[in-house]
């Protein structure tokens, strides 16, 4: 089952894709769904129908409780960065306001010359849990989706912590839906264009810590609830590591995609001062 | 004027605070009055009565939207540390699930053996702002808080990022109550102390980035609601800084104080798995 969250005039609903026809369930958005309904009650939902090649897309989840990303997770980008692999995740945060929906504009603000693209797989928690064992926390996941962790190079290495160059306003689209586990492929791929270029290529079970493990991980410290997101990392092929160093520049498109989910397909965009 | 968010019964609810008496003002808490009444709508609210020493303190936002912390941000404390002033402010994350009243008990888990104190001014943000200049941003600032970001150091440095050593569950006491900005005298002290025993001790204005200058650097990055939080970094006096180094244990009493706002009296008890 795939799930998404729609725009339709000022408000925004979560809808089931049953090919290109998108079925309203009744929620806001997923968020909502997972909270206050869960996957059955999306899979039988019966409300009003939109054309889904027409529909604009939200952020799968609008405004997650937390977003929390792991850095350094793919042995490929490991070994690109110059590392060793990890005994533990690293993890860092990001706001809900960086959030953009699937085919939205990327906002590239005037503060930042240095914006890159990290393609990644998101996880989607359906369940609360805390200190969920591997298998707990592998149940406990909604569905995947596919995030792009744009990030301002020059202000994540202004300091140590990377949080300044990881969450400017309406620069990481997220979506195009919540596909369930079972949707997504165990060869799935993870590529990334930039103008129909291939810039990343990995299969995602070369990840180091995995969707459950990090799930697991991440409910030791803190309670994980539905709607929370974890970004699970990106692999190599990032702009800021090639030789010579490439960013993101006006009125390129960045595609994001994810075999069994879909694509993120965004054009950056100059940001106008507000 | 002073606000807090109480306990009452299942809700909370925001109230005034005239000397020990509560005055209920129709939100159920001070983020929600933030957001939908505002500073003269508590001012004048007369709602249900309670007396303020039986009362029980919820975090006084109690679900911040984003909480931002700045790290390495009192000159004495980045001596402390061995660093240069730094150029810009280092920013990390902390999540909601963290936050405890001001006379709640702070959880120590089983993982950790590392707890450590951090006192801090927290800044609670009034008006939704995007890159406001220093004069903008102060006059978006509500009034400030008391917080300890309690952290556990061994996760802390478990990576590069701090995130993991910042974000535990029931960790962080904030309150007692918002006071605005006019009850802060300019000569406030912050003080923490450990079972009476004084462990910080600074003056606000030792601050490298004070609060104003807070809110402008993050709101160019991303835009400030309501009710988000910005610790603003502790002073020297840190546990794990000392030689040799202490850490919260089983039935300690932290207690964290600024002038002009109240204190924090919190007891560390020994977490029970979930």
């Amino acid at each position: 089952m795939k799930l998404a969250t729609l725009r339709l005039g000022d408000a925004t609903a979560a809808v089931r894709v049953e090919g290109t026809t998108a079925v309203e369930t009744g929620f806001a958005d997923v968020g909502a769904l997972l909270r206050d309904g869960g996957p059955s009650v999306a899979a039988t939902a019966d409300g009003a129908r939109h054309d889904l090649t027409t529909a604009e897309f939200a952020p799968v989840v609008t405004r997650p409780g937390k977003i929390i990303c792991a850095g350094l997770n793919y042995r490929n980008h490991i070994l690109e960065m110059g590392r060793d692999l990890p005994e533990h995740p690293t993890l860092f945060a990001k706001y809900p306001e960086a959030l953009v929906g699937a085919r939205d504009a990327i906002q590239l603000p005037p503060e930042s010359t240095r914006v890159d693209w990290e393609g990644e797989l998101a996880v989607v928690v359906g369940t609360r849990v805390r200190r969920a064992p591997v298998e707990r926390a592998r149940a406990a996941i909604a569905g995947y989706a596919v995030l792009n962790d744009v990030t301002m190079r020059d202000y994540q290495y202004r300091t140590l912590q990377w949080l300044q160059g990881k969450t400017w306003e309406a620069s990481t689209p997220f979506g195009p839906v919540l596909a369930t586990p079972d949707e997504l492929p165990s060869d799935a791929e993870l590529v990334t264009e930039l103008d129909g270029e291939e810039v990343q290529r990995t299969p995602i079970d070369d990840l180091v810590f995995d969707a459950a493990a990090l799930v697991s991980y991440v409910s030791t410290i803190v309670t994980l609830q539905p709607g929370d997101v974890i970004a699970t990392g990106t692999p190599g092929g990032v702009g800021h590591a090639r030789e010579p160093a490439r960013y993101l520049s006006v009125g390129q498109t960045l595609t994001t995609r994810v075999d069994g989910i879909g694509e993120l397909v965004n054009v950056a965009v100059a940001e106008t001062r507000s």
